[in-house]
């Protein structure tokens, strides 16, 4: 996530204990949850159609950096960033903070994709979420 | 993974039921549970030490082309092979495969570094793990 | 599971690592987990419908009893038996056994019951499920 | 959980899009999850010590009603009381209450037993848990 990059969705997320794994520390796979769960919490909160039966999304791509350990209990601060607007793509740059004052606990990136379910085509992305990562040139 | 890498680990896991979500196909954060699966199965197949009370691995990054999707029944064949060997870290790219023939559901790597979980310093690599990963060169 | 019933379905599944949880064995929800997956590749298994748009299956109940941890890594053989087959509802309880000799992990049962999704109440078990349920009466 | 019972410990928990399975609903097996979650913020907020090197808690049994789906998004609330407490063991009653006004999920009880984890036997429960449990008569 580029330190200019303004942040396009900002959620809250509980730990919770089941999170952690047999090393005591959150499991790495569930960082994707995290953030799964702020994209879809962002895209729940725009005002239009984000999914129809011709549109969905899917993951195509995930690159995360494990900065820090996190532990049980605590709040995480999930901070999401536009980093490229593509015709039928997002790839959405993301921070994960925790703790008081907040220390970086991953960064890194997922490319999301929209396509047609019924054929697994591509799609143009759904006018809302193009005009909620391009506030300004819609 | 490289056409040309040679195959470091091979491991079988069944998809269940619950790695499925919303959309009816395996999250995305499952597949990091997948490549942890192999990659522990790998560990506890090797001759000697992987981890003592002053050397464990944990990730440093990850990174994940999701290529297609997997659905339940199935079982996945997991490929692993190794991309770089550091002093303290090992990148490991991989392939999971389903069906038959057998499809290319996902590539990528994952970083693992040894670190002393007291200190949270990197530590080298154990030898167990460095001979596995450079059997000609010890 | 009463040690007369007949075994109507017997499955076998892999630990997986992340099914562990900081205190180092399987996590208790994830014995659900296992459960869910053996009931469902049995009802995969069924000659004949057991789920359409009027008829789906969803839980009532659940009653575990944990006899003994369950450690990573291992296979578990679960076992399920017709405990009460109602006329919207089926009653299967189970055991979980783990090692050689097999020991038993955990017993109980798992009421499920067929409902219309789209009125929420309950319907008649689909005569596949029926017939599985009470070879002998039809 | 008797009308009658009082409230030990509520928690307010937040549903993810990933305790979603394909049915669309939360995942039966979650409910332990969140149940878990809510035992374990109460024991972290007892004053004085729930577990040491020999005595710590496990799960005996569990038993579940569920009473209607839990949907995505939403915050549950989960409220535990005693039901019965033995000289090493605890049954907490529970409801998980979900929506405006609050619906009744799922309620049922879970019993955990303190053990050594040495040896595997059980133990007196610990001074704080004891306490919490019986206020009034210590």
């Amino acid at each position: 996530m580029s330190t200019t990059a303004p942040i396009l969705f900002s959620a809250t997320i509980a730990v919770r204990w089941r999170d952690l794994d047999a090393f005591n520390h959150v499991n790495n796979a569930t960082y994707l949850t995290y953030l799964e769960e702020a994209r879809l919490q962002w895209l729940a909160s725009l005002r239009g159609e984000w999914m129809n039966e011709g549109a969905a999304p899917v993951l195509a791509a995930s690159q995360l950096n494990y900065r820090r350990p996190i532990e049980w209990p605590g709040d995480l601060r999930i901070e999401l960033a536009v980093e490229r607007l593509g015709s039928s793509s997002i790839t959405l740059s993301h921070r994960i903070l925790a703790g008081e004052p907040a220390g970086l606990c991953c960064d890194g990136h997922v490319v999301t994709v929209w396509i047609d379910p019924r054929s697994g085509r591509s799609v143009q992305l759904p006018d809302a979420v193009r005009q909620a990562c391009a506030p300004t040139g819609g």
